[in-house]
């Protein structure tokens, strides 16, 4: 999603130019090539799907709305075990009417009604704790402890967290939340706070350009057992604009920056 | 600041014909009176003021820094105590260089150091929790719970809680925070949540016009012990565009559509 405007058959490319050593998938970004032919690139350019964004969107206020999203739900399934993804993220969705404490219950309800057919697929469940300021409209997991606490209390080896330093960066429990979370972590993705904000989803910066001390989120997610490749998700309007090179190499310069505990991989 | 543009002689005949009990003043809205004016304005209209907005930014670079913050805090009691008024809020401030901890460990300095002349003063100090948003810029204090922690950790007569619904509404340990709250909330204020959110600070709704449960949050705040006038602070560039009366207008309707468990005063 840094690089928005490239589709995966460009995107693949790029990514494996500037080093990275997977590239996460929106998927948008292969909804016209399709996950197997996706999957076929990205093995071919020798990268990996770190993730793939987003099921979830559990509180539906209907019927309805609550069979359109498990079937979109099966096929996120579908396509991550297509693209052999690490994870797959859940975006767990919004109060349908301002009541949180419902949509929480339905968020249990819903993550527990899926996580069978992750098992069967092979693809771990990734709950993404989002910022408080998408809680009417993303999501009402807003806290790293909120999440740990859905994990911990479900409890399935296919069920972990996403750590976006982004969403998570403000609480003071962050370090108590990381220790309790430790063995869950299943994606971590760097976006940092720069002011002003201009509103909720596209107003991120690139890990360095802003307030977000990158070094000990990278390091902290670590010691709580994350070994794999970390994310670079920077939705912003600026770096939208600049076009996805310019931006793919700036996440490559900022990545680069990070004083890591883990060697990067060599490809 | 709801009705942003009028000074506090426009706004005490404002929020009188309109039925308010009180007013909450943002130090601006009576610099040119003076404090002593203005309370003379409150107290012949038959009004009280219910807060003072405010002091704090107690994080500071440099002891120059500090110093400054430290004489006009001073200037902010001085003006709550001349104005008679509930409390003075702390809008704590954020960090200097990205480090929340070591902001956290300022602002409990900065409040200790305050408390004595707050009691001197008679001006309860009220700690706000603000919306995790403005961490980079307003305050480390993020959420009711870590107020609470700071308040309780303290543990002084003078010191207490602002509670505002836009900045707390989103927390799942809302309702645990409100229970650990109980007896030390000084000030209560609404806004609303409304989507879109355009920027941090003036995106906000009147009551009712949003996702938050506003009879849920003001009864939730009389069970934890708060028996003062409520407040509308309604932060919005559609409303401050709309000019004072029509946004005071819009606020009085928008409380006495609130289902209150404790009866509007008579006045």
């Amino acid at each position: 999603m840094t690089a928005r405007a490239a589709a995966v058959e460009d995107l693949v490319p790029l990514a494996a130019g500037l080093g990275f050593g997977g590239v996460g998938l929106w998927r948008d970004c292969y909804e016209r090539a399709g996950a197997a032919e996706a999957a076929r690139r990205v093995a071919d350019a020798g990268l990996r799907v770190t993730s793939v964004c987003r099921g979830g969107m559990f509180p539906q206020p209907t019927a309805t709305g609550r069979e359109a999203r498990r079937a979109d739900n099966l096929r996120a399934i579908e396509e991550a075990r297509v693209l052999g993804a690490d994870c797959l993220v859940l975006v767990c969705g919004p109060a349908c009417d301002g009541d949180l404490s419902a949509a929480r219950g339905a968020i249990r309800d819903g993550v527990e009604a899926l996580l069978p057919h992750a098992e069967a697929a092979g693809v771990p469940l990734a709950v993404e704790p989002m910022h408080p300021m998408m809680a009417a409209d993303r999501s009402a997991i807003t806290s790293l402890g909120e999440a740990v606490d859905l994990v911990r209390g479900i409890d399935h080896p296919m069920l972990g967290l996403a750590l976006d330093s982004y969403h998570v960066w403000w609480d003071a429990a962050l370090d108590e939340g990381l220790d309790r979370a430790s063995g869950t972590v299943l994606t971590v993705q760097l976006a940092d706070w720069v002011l002003p904000i201009h509103g909720q989803l596209s107003s991120r910066g690139m890990p360095g350009d802003g307030v977000i001390g990158m070094d000990r989120f990278v390091q902290r997610s670590r010691a709580a057992g994350f070994e794999g490749l970390v994310e670079v998700e920077v939705l912003s309007d600026a770096w939208w604009a600049a076009g996805p090179e310019a931006a793919a190499r700036a996440a490559a310069t900022a990545l680069g920056a990070i004083t890591d505990t883990v060697p990067v991989p060599q490809h």
